[in-house]
């Protein structure tokens, strides 16, 4: 993390010790990959207090703001940020806190809402992919092309609407879909994407928790909709289908991050972890400057001073 | 063909003999291609005569409308048709030909030039992605994502523009482009989109013969540019990589086809034929109404008949 990074040196955290923050939570390799694994409540035992979060979550946004000035300025890669989550668990808070310190010239969020009649008339990857990141830029997906094998599995009627040859329905659909997006991130991977992707593990009990709070606070009714108890009945399928999904789809060019989601504080702080992290991977130098743009720059130079 | 296929009836050449005639140059395994053994001058021996060569094509493209009603009309599949070949190949006259008869309302052809800014900040894929057809359309790109696996294959200095992290750029970029590629078409088949890619193969003297025939007649002035002349330089290369993606990309579920291009009736004879054999290929008949609708039907029916 070198000059740049706070987050390691006011807490004395190394570029290698975030990775190790990290680690527990960074799926690459799906082989094996069992949910009831990750506890949602967990918060890394000693590594972390909560006193030192907010501490922590600034610095952590204040060195992301840095990298991606640099990502922006070298322009060679882009960054691809999923976020997948059950209700309540903090989707639109976390980009919120983690993303708010950022240059908005350089980050597009995108919140996927149910598809429209035009999106419906494409291929499921369609509206994904006009979504990505350009070059220099970061994408955060707010759900992502992931409904397709999340929610719409679950409730498969859905696949109705999508109009679908029905010989083209089989058996195999779901698998087909994850090949398809695993295929996906591996081109982007190539074509210099770096692909993140996030699910925030909320335990049931919290989720009824917020929920809860939800109902009773007449500010935050807004965020209730009858539509999140009806999906909350769903709870199982959902989590076999993140599963299935982690499972197919981690990989070291595009990992999941399976974030304790219990505890807010712990979620945004390895969000950020997660994206510091990646960005440090790069190579994010300038490049030194070449002798024809050195003597263009002369040139130029020569010009302005000739004005006067 | 059944009823509506008078390019079947007419010349008495039945759906099996229509596939027959395409079998030579329709390429659905890329196994040991060689295009050395395709010559860009047959018109396929006895099964066609050119003085039959305007009726059967304007047959041919009757056809095409006839099925392209139904395929809108049912709105499950969508026709993807690529069109790749060196200049003067006659890529714009078979469009222009061929798709002339067709309602527009269901066709859209994109014409791909040099990729601007906005294209080349994306990954290669990212602006054909954007052009696919939806449900109940025929797609055409003049030429497309392929151009990436020729030209710059051609002319690797042009993968500068696409400024790649240079970690990106190795030895298996060509093959991983084409991987990339063969993955995408098999999910939109999957999704339900018919991929037939047309390589129109011109001899490098007819393509001499036509250069002149445009540097000599005013009105064809506009048809040549010199870089025309520039890239016929690198004739052995582009061969080169065309046998490469044929071979790379042919698969049942997105075809080859590799149409002799010397003789423009027969071009344009063997492109609505795959046109028309693929879409003969679906079930487009309109599924019978279900109970729910014909009582809907009735009730709308009914509330007309009111309204007197």
């Amino acid at each position: 993390m070198s000059s740049d990074a706070p987050l390691a040196d006011s807490l004395h955290l190394s570029p290698k010790r975030v990775r190790k923050l990290l680690e527990p939570y960074r799926i690459e390799d799906g082989k094996g990959f069992r949910l009831k694994h990750h506890d949602p409540s967990d918060t890394a035992g000693r590594l972390l207090e909560k006193p030192d979060a907010a501490a922590l979550l600034a610095e952590g946004v204040h060195v992301l703001a840095q990298l991606q000035e640099k990502l922006y300025a070298q322009d060679r890669w882009a960054m691809l940020c999923a976020f997948q989550a059950m209700d309540a668990a903090g989707k639109d808070g976390t980009i919120k806190h983690v993303m708010s310190g950022v240059n908005p010239q350089g980050v597009q969020v995108t919140s996927f809402k149910a598809p429209g009649t035009e999106e419906l008339a494409h291929d499921f990857l369609w509206r994904s992919v006009r979504a990505l990141p350009q070059r220099g830029h970061i994408g955060i997906f707010n759900r992502s092309h992931y409904e397709e094998v999340l929610v719409v599995r679950v409730h498969p009627e859905m696949l109705e609407h999508q109009h679908l040859p029905p010989e083209m329905v089989g058996k195999r659909i779901w698998q087909q879909r994850l090949e398809a997006i695993a295929n996906l991130e591996q081109y982007l991977a190539r074509q210099g994407t770096v692909v993140l992707k996030f699910f925030l593990n909320v335990s049931k009990g919290e989720q009824r928790r917020r929920f809860l709070e939800r109902l009773d606070d007449p500010g935050k009714h807004w965020k209730f909709s009858p539509n999140d108890l009806a999906e909350r009945a769903f709870w199982d399928d959902y989590q076999d289908a993140y599963e299935e999904v982690i499972a197919a789809t981690a990989a070291p060019h595009a990992p999941w991050f399976v974030v304790p989601a219990d505890n807010k504080w712990f979620t945004r702080l390895i969000v950020v972890a997660a994206m510091v992290d990646a960005l440090h991977r790069l190579d994010l130098t300038m490049p030194p400057p070449t002798p024809a743009q050195e003597s263009a720059w002369d040139e130029a130079r020569k010009a302005l001073d000739d004005e006067k």
